[in-house]
């Protein structure tokens, strides 16, 4: 007889089987469906979401679960067991969900998505709010079901908390107010001190035009550098940077700027953090709840370490100097020395593009929204109380304005299009968890300078892969971030690395 | 109350999602997908082919099926009574088809074409070999469970008959071998006549090389001027061209060759003609079986009228010339000229390869995989048998040998990888039909030759989209060749079209 295991273990590899689906037709969507095809694919995933949504929550599950947990630990192992608590928690989210909701959210986002595409670049605020007012008013209703179903298990969480725990289970806006308040009391001074301190350097930016052909080569030699694997993965263009696919078979984008090499390049080395870390995940595990990635913050601690632990690096910048040069055409000279280039890469700017901002810079943008969005499902403000108060925000963070800007301001990012709310603090907890990991690396392997001077990196991926790739999800967040660091998460450390490549001239 | 009529049509168009994931994947499968991916979507896809199987086969597609039949044709429009007997058609053939068997194919037909990809690169008959006996094995047992179930319902089948019925209904191996029969009676005479008298003709062939860029923007100018319809498709590149994707979103693919642009033009053309039946299909109907294309001979049909009543015409060919000299760099004369074009598109040689066969030795090749094919779902042969009597009949009926020559002959096609078995045959019905829907074109619309050499093609594109696209499968095949030409299929069509071309020497 097949155990209460065994079944929900079949049951989830179905599952995978269907996200494969989901992934890849979604990474199309995104990079190669031509404007047309849209209604249909949105409505195929639909129906997509609404199957996978009937599997994930069919009564069967739950009787699996009650029997596989009565059944208690003696017949499982750690990592069966590790399985089942993830099964439980996917189940558990899914399942006060009704069915009609998760349609129409489906529908509503891709629709949403779909035209922001134009309405960004249109300007089209008007356009843009009526659908988003709709993906708004889904999420509040999400967040209303999941407040209530918290309750009747016993613990309080916000509507906010609710959107919060689908991406990073654990977290709470009250641990984030913390983390985020602590930030809020140094971080403009450091911004500050910083902008000053570089108004005196001098930086030479690369004149261009860079065509994409050649910026795409350099791209593909840099990942293969960074040891992304080829024969499970690719990578395309799309409007918005992402990594998407299975792990698999990995699909990272980027966007190419002829004028401007340098933002697609770090993009293609964040994706590509992205991209280890799900081509790392342990192989035997993969078709289960246990060997899927973390959470988002951990997984933007991967491409943030990518990026801004090893990318920005002046020691890395040195190594790939030649490469850059070999590849791009135009001057040899100062822009593309590896001096001008970590200056490049560090300078601090007030703007108003969260992915094109620097690594200082980017938390402003971060708490911004995270201010917004928790406003937004609260209740507390609507759709169209959105510019006004992005402009402030802006304005108080970063003092820069974005009035009538909407394309550059609050119509910038894809994430609300399609309802991701509570995504975006992933994205500061990953730079905290970034630089935690990489301080716990060199006490483990010593400094990173030569390594990364040399290009020798197989140390470094092997410490990823060994203390956060393979360790997937058989661990909660806390007890993975202290076993690979002697502790749970300690923002010191992000503060220790900025204030040391930011502050510390001596360096 | 919802009717059972509405129930059925609800249920079919879940199921055209479905298949919309599937389309999709499978064309990523083919142009995108690194390698190593492989196995994953073979998984991923084989799971959605169960599924979908299993929605196909629901006990209550047979209660809702019997109730709308016993219901009566007064509740139902014509185009509603057409698309129950569309949906019955899908229902009866599938539903004898057990799950376990559905799978089975599924991950036999992915493995085996996957290999194939580069056991044909490497010649290798025996790898190739292993993977296609499980595949006819399954086919075999697909082809015993249908004949019994037709037997049950009264039609006595053959095997091979059984599996044609599934890409040409009403089609049978007796019709067939009176089709092919007559054709093997002045085929090779023809053949023979036509390449004694071009011997005395001067061709000169382009001088690449034609760089891939410059070969793909011609051919997306073809597509254009053939009403390819880009907001709902795409062309890209694969082993084996194909057009898939879906009515929606119509993916077409393409090999280039550096040396040689004229194959891949002409298969541009002939996939567009694929592509346009698809894009011109009734939008009111595209989530129901009515709607879906009639056959795939009817398929074919359309294809090879682009490619052979058009593509091939000289005054098609006048029109385009300054077209192709204007993307493709060398020489400015003779090669390029409209008389050498036409002579180079009408040129008839014995070669190996079915997809870069003429128009006139074509045939030839479809009737020896037929013979095969045949041969091997009866039981007549083995796989092991397959190279030998592959040579044999290469020498009977277009005497050339392709012994030991795997890759170029029966290792050529992706058809047999996957179980395709009684498809080929439609590509000889296609090119009957194509020249029968041409001459009653001509009969209504007046000589094809000055809208040709105009480029005016407006009228064409409407008869066939009223005649054939629109058509969709409302009707069943011989009342829509009917319809459109006045009688059923008559081969006499095709002969005089290729007498007309390639015997009229005062054309």
């Amino acid at each position: 007889m097949t155990s209460p295991y065994q079944q929900l273990s079949n049951h989830f590899q179905q599952l995978h089987h269907l996200h494969h689906l989901s992934a890849i037709c979604g990474w199309d969507q995104a990079t190669m469906m031509p404007h047309g095809g849209n209604d249909a694919r949105s409505a195929a995933l639909a129906e997509l979401a609404v199957l996978t949504h009937q599997k994930l929550t069919a009564a069967q599950v739950g009787d699996w679960l009650d029997q596989a947990e009565h059944a208690g630990s003696p017949t499982l192992t750690d990592a069966q067991q590790a399985n089942l608590r993830e099964i439980h928690r996917r189940y558990q989210q899914a399942r006060v969900l009704p069915e009609k909701l998760v349609q129409a959210q489906s529908l509503a986002g891709s629709r949403c998505e779909h035209a922001w595409r134009e309405q960004r670049k249109n300007n089209d605020w008007s356009g843009f709010a009526t659908n988003l007012k709709e993906v708004v008013n889904l999420s509040r209703e999400e967040a209303a079901i999941r407040v209530a179903a918290h309750a009747d298990n016993g613990s309080v969480l916000g509507n906010y908390d609710s959107l919060l725990d689908r991406y990073e289970p654990g977290m709470t806006t009250t641990r984030l107010d913390t983390l985020f308040g602590d930030l809020k009391t140094w971080l403009p001074g450091m911004i500050d001190r910083v902008i000053d301190q570089q108004s005196s350097q001098t930086v030479c930016p690369p004149q261009g035009p860079f065509p994409i052909e050649k910026q795409k080569a350099l791209g593909l030699e840099i990942m293969t550098l960074l040891g992304f694997d080829f024969n499970h993965g690719r990578l395309d263009i799309s409007v918005h940077p992402f990594c998407g696919g299975v792990p698999e078979d990995v699909r990272i984008t980027t966007r190419y700027d002829e004028q401007d090499f340098t933002q697609s390049l770090m993009g293609i080395i964040h994706e590509t953090g992205h991209a280890r870390y799900e081509q790392g995940l342990p192989a035997t595990w993969l078709s289960q709840p246990a060997g899927e990635a973390r959470s988002m913050g951990i997984h933007e601690s991967q491409s943030l370490f990518f990026e801004m632990q090893l990318g920005r690096h002046p020691a890395f910048l040195q190594r790939i100097s030649p490469v850059i040069q070999s590849h791009l055409p135009g001057e040899t000279g100062p822009a593309f020395s590896s001096a001008n280039l970590a200056r490049l890469y560090t300078r601090v700017q007030r703007g108003f593009i969260r992915v094109d901002a620097d690594e200082l810079t980017y938390p402003a943008h971060i708490i911004l929204r995270y201010e917004l969005e928790r406003a937004l499902i609260e209740g507390e403000i609507e759709v169209g109380d959105i510019p006004e108060l992005w402009d402030q925000k802006m304005q108080r963070y970063l003092g820069v304005s974005t009035r009538g800007n909407y394309r550059d301001g609050c119509m910038q990012d894809i994430h609300w299009t399609d309802g991701s709310f509570g995504y975006f603090p992933s994205y500061t907890l990953g730079a905290m968890y970034a630089a935690q990991f990489c301080a716990a690396l060199q006490r483990d392997l010593g400094d990173l300078a030569p390594r990364l001077a040399r290009g020798e990196l197989d140390d470094v991926f092997s410490w990823l892969s060994n203390n956060i790739w393979s360790q997937a999800s058989l661990l909660e967040t806390d007890a993975l971030v202290k076993q690979a660091t002697g502790e749970a998460l300690n923002p010191g450390w992000f503060r220790t690395h900025l204030e040391k490549r930011y502050l510390d001239t001596s360096v």
